[in-house]
C-alpha cells in the first residue's frame, strides 16, 4: 500500500501484419486497452508504463519489393525509415497515454522479439510485463511462434497475457 | 477508464505445507501481497478480491494419523473439521482486506484445485486470475505439477503468476 513509486507496466508492442505499420497489432491495442481499463483505471499517477517496440531485422531485405536500392545512401535510408516506422507505432501509445494522463515511456530494439523482450525486463526490472497474443491453437502455434508463451517462461517479472477478443479475430487468425 | 463496476481478481490461495491449517502458504500471501501492493495500490475502490480455495479430499484419510474413527459420526466431524480449518485459511485473507478496506468474497471448493479453479473462473468471471507458484525447476515440477501452469494455459481470463521471492523460498523447494 505504502509504495509512493509507481507500478511500472512494461507493455510489448508490434505491428499491424495486417495494415502494416504505422498500425498497432490487434492484440498490441488490445493488451494496452485492458490494461488501461481493468488495471490503472481512475489511478493514473500509480502507474507508469513503458512501451517496447521490436523490429525484426529484414534478413532478406526482400519486404519491400519496389524500391531499387543503387547506393549506399539507399541502404540506410531503408533502414532510417524503418526507424521512423517504428517510432510512429510508439506515437499512437504515447498519445494515447498523454490523453489519458498517464507517465509513460517508449523505445524501439531490433533483434527476436521475445528474446529482447526478456532482456528489457532484466535490465529495467518492471513490476508487471503486459503481452497480445493472438490466441493461436497449437497447430498454428507451431509455424508463427509465441512470444508470449515464451516470456511467460522466461520473463524474470510476472507476465500478463491478453488475448484477442473472438470478435477481433481476423479471417487469418496469424494476421494481428 | 469510464467503467464503473470494480475490477475483479480472483486469488487462488492454500494452506501452508510446512504450517498446515489456518496458515497460508507462502506463495499465497505472496500473490496477495503483490496484488494489493502492485495492482490495487490506493485505488481500494476499484477492485474486489474474490478468494478461492480448494481442498483436497484425501483419498486414503490417512493424514490424521493419531485420530479413531469408531463412527459415521467420527468421519462427518473430520468433515467438518477440514471445512473449518479452510475458512480459517479464508479468514486471514477476508481480515486483510477488511484492514485494507477493500470489499472481497472467499468461498471454499472440493476438487483438484488446478481444474477448480479454471471451472471457478468459467463460472464467475473474474477480469484477472492471481496465483502463486514456488518457482520450481522442471525437475521438482514432475514430481508435485503445477497448478499455475495449468492456469495460464486453460484459464479463461489473463492470469498472473506470482513467484515466490528467492529469500522466502524454504530449504526444500517443494514446500510451501
Amino acid at each position: 500500500m505504502g509504495s509512493s513509486e509507481p507500478t511500472r507496466i512494461l507493455v510489448a508492442v508490434s505491428e499491424s501484419t495486417i495494415k502494416g505499420y504505422p498500425h498497432a497489432s490487434i492484440s498490441s491495442t488490445g493488451a494496452f486497452d485492458w490494461t488501461i481499463e481493468k488495471i490503472v483505471r481512475s489511478n493514473t499517477p500509480g502507474f507508469k508504463l513503458l512501451f517496447l517496440h521490436v523490429q525484426v531485422p529484414d534478413e532478406d531485405g526482400f519486404d519491400d519489393m519496389d524500391s531499387i536500392y543503387a547506393s549506399p545512401e539507399d541502404f540506410r535510408n531503408m533502414r532510417h525509415r524503418d526507424k521512423v516506422r517504428g517510432i510512429h507505432l510508439l506515437e499512437y501509445f504515447v498519445n494515447k497515454c498523454h490523453e489519458i494522463g498517464i507517465a509513460c515511456e517508449a523505445w524501439i530494439k531490433k533483434g527476436d522479439p521475445k528474446e529482447v523482450i526478456c532482456r528489457e525486463v532484466q535490465r529495467i526490472h518492471p513490476d508487471l510485463l503486459v503481452v497480445g497474443s493472438r490466441g493461436l491453437g497449437p497447430f498454428q502455434r507451431v509455424f508463427v511462434g509465441t512470444v508470449s508463451e515464451f516470456c511467460v517462461k522466461h520473463a524474470e517479472c510476472p507476465v500478463i497475457t491478453i488475448k484477442r477478443r473472438a470478435d477481433e479475430t481476423p479471417e487469418d487468425p496469424v494476421d494481428d
